[in-house]
């Protein structure tokens, strides 16, 4: 990439203040800034490193006073996080070579329906009755099973595996080595103190625009779907168990676990490590904290929840503080006594 | 599938109440009932939806008393679960096209032992010194190590990555991207303190009726065997470290975590996200709640733990309840003061 | 494996009691030893194993003193625990048998540099301009993207997935099913409460002799780099996020999630199931213990950290003892009042 400071100020709507003539090469965080590379402030927190940095140019708010003098050039816009990201992803689009066709070491059964420019890489295997829809890339070394049909202008990355009967709509990103459709964990106890499993005759459905993350694992319903909604973000090592439902537009960080048959409002954030018990319903809206144990079902939306087992996040917090200051009260009451 | 009602009663051994000439083809829960489909109501707390499902059948316990009028026909049987358990199973044994034969672009190093009507996929690869007993079926995209030995009737999904010197039995599934005989964690602290990995000689055993879930990682022992008892349970994304035993019939939740050589009895409930650690005992029929640490040997057999540091769940409950109390606590300290 | 007791003593420079002319023919833990295997004893607390075992000889400290007479060989040496390390350490490096060689289903793009006596495994696809140093083995079904460079002496476990522009240095070993350079979870909330992806066009830098796990995640950086720094151990699980940094000689065990950006110092332990924020600074020799959850960044190096929100351990576990006894203290308010 090589664009001047105008250039770019140009495309983000921005203004520019300092050498606008000066050429950009590549991107930086602001405290890790080199000549020839364009960054970002946003969080006032980090403005110390607007005056210290080595960018040749800074994204800035345009209602930021600045303090002292600044050697870097700046481009003031109304959000410089959105700016930047806008910046981003206009350079992925022009850098970003997509290839296509189908390599010579990959598997496809016969009668698969392959749309228009796709590209299925080395060692892949799509198996019969499943279709792939136009502008996909089906990576190396990934399986995709029976039945499976996978909508347009998807990526799916090496080691992905899709079981048998999976619906995916368009715009699904999938990293490596997530599994989507396995069993759900149902064992019926036998008389004998033994499990019989109880065949899981599901499957999954991903609607459009959902990115799922590295060695995720969704599992197929027992009778029915499991629903990943339209714009859910899921990121990796998470577990969704089977006849769960995620509603559309939420998010969900690393490693969190969400139990067999219950249903995600739309708009949550669920962050790293929170686990949510099965046969729950959780209200749209809600924020649940990093670590927070969900064991009832949520009714009101809009509520942030923490602790284990969950509750009101203040409330948690401030029985956090109390549980510090415990030794304290006991002193207390001996005093007292 | 297509059955008449009546049919399927004598499958079960119920007795119809409705018209029992009417047609099955397809399974439902009882809340997304659709005609053509049979369901089932075990749980009373469901029972209302009893009244309003579309199913053209419903299986209940024969000692369920109506409190109203149903439009669907009723078979009725000792435990209506259990029967729709095995009428699921009927199902799949009647539609299941296992498929046979060593695919074209697999690979098999000469000597290793083949079974009678096993299956290997596209792109699995089995190593030298290995068998596979008959019926066996290991999907696309395997790795097989060295001296690998599976018994008859498995399954292997694609991505399963199983390592020199593992011993499989019978009627084991291992869901995809499992990874099965990795390394142990162990590093030898040195006196400039980085670390020596100390050599992981041993290997796992996996007895028969296993079900292992996506993503799971069973490590290889320092030195013996991790040993995966005859029917145990286990769900994705759980890590058994090295030297580990779980105990027969065994089940396992997603994402917990058991440290090396502890020792697991049988008959255990471990739920999601618990984390057990390193070399303890954990005494049969031990039930651990979702999140559970635990951190001491448990001698006692069939006790319910919670909490952590883990201990009598009826115990922790309580805590908890008192924790929730805690500002009320601090004030009536303050008011006796 | 065949050597006298003596034999063996030689190479650990330790001496004999008892008879050195016996064969060694396997490796056993001391409470497991059979007839032909070597043992050692280094907790104290087992000793009373080393009156029972029917090991040929146990590796002891020289300053043991026995409390009653022993069946089998010792081998006295200053640090048993080393001692028997470097035992397994010589016997792994006599047995193990690397293969070299390009696999004949294997599939490398053009000009891909590959050095001396490497060996690329069935089904394991190189993508272009990316380079493999001398002796360093891709085994079965890896997958290695564009533009990655992996140094010497390495070894790369089947399924493993590297992304484009990943940077792996000497010695550096990768589990099963792993995924190198997968998105940052960055997702940009829109007006209308969607995301919109951010583009990731970091990468992930490994230096030498790091260690990773089965199925563990590490995310490339959204600018610049996530960095794991020489002689890193991370167990099987583990989540990794975007522009994280791990410090030197740090060990990670299993289901770790470290969020975006922390910065961990060098020689950290941190145990099982803890969870790091993002955005944190924690001091070396930081010591994490299992199921911690870190908010807040740790200044002084050396410290014990436990419980969450994490504190020091030793104040963790007097709250996690005062908890216990919650129930009095209520019951001596009640009495008070």
């Amino acid at each position: 990439m090589k664009f001047t400071v105008d250039q770019i100020a140009t495309i983000l709507q921005g203004t520019v203040t300092g050498d606008g003539s000066l050429f950009i090469t590549g991107f930086d965080k602001i405290e890790e800034g080199k000549p020839g590379s364009i960054s970002f402030l946003s969080n006032p927190k980090y403005e110390s490193y607007l005056y210290e940095t080595n960018a040749t140019a800074v994204i800035v708010s345009k209602d930021l006073a600045l303090k002292q003098a600044v050697k870097t050039t700046l481009i003031c816009v109304d959000d410089p996080y959105v700016a930047f990201t806008i910046l981003l992803q206009k350079y992925q689009e022009m850098t970003a070579e997509r290839e296509t066709g189908i390599q010579s070491q990959s598997a496809i059964a016969a009668g698969v329906k392959l749309g228009k420019s796709i590209f299925v890489g080395q060692f892949a295997f799509i198996n019969s009755n499943s279709s792939i829809g136009d502008n996909t890339s089906i990576h190396d070394r990934v399986s995709i099973g029976k039945n499976v049909h996978i909508g347009e202008n998807c990526i799916i990355y090496p080691g992905v595996v899709i079981y048998n009967d999976t619906i995916i709509g368009n715009h699904v990103v999938i990293h490596s080595n997530a599994v989507i459709g396995s069993d759900g964990f149902g064992h019926a106890p036998q008389a004998d103190g033994s499990f019989k499993a109880i065949p899981q005759l599901g499957n999954v459905v991903i609607e459009d625009n959902v990115s799922i993350g590295a060695n995720t694992t969704i599992d197929r319903a027992t009778m029915g779907s499991t629903f990943i909604r339209t714009g859910v973000k899921i990121d990796n090592l998470v577990q969704i168990a089977h006849n769960v439902e995620i509603g559309a537009h939420t998010a969900i960080a690393s490693q969190v676990g969400i139990s067999g048959s219950s249903k995600i409002g739309e708009y949550c954030l669920i962050a790293g490590q929170a686990g949510i018990a099965g046969h729950l319903v959780i209200a749209p809206k809600t924020i649940i904290m990093g670590r927070a144990g969900i064991t009832k079902s949520v009714k009101l939306p809009g509520q942030t929840l923490g602790g284990y087992p969950a509750m009101n996040n203040a409330e948690y917090l401030k029985r956090s503080a109390l549980i510090r200051r415990l030794p304290e009260l006991f002193d207390q009451i001996k005093n007292i006594k």
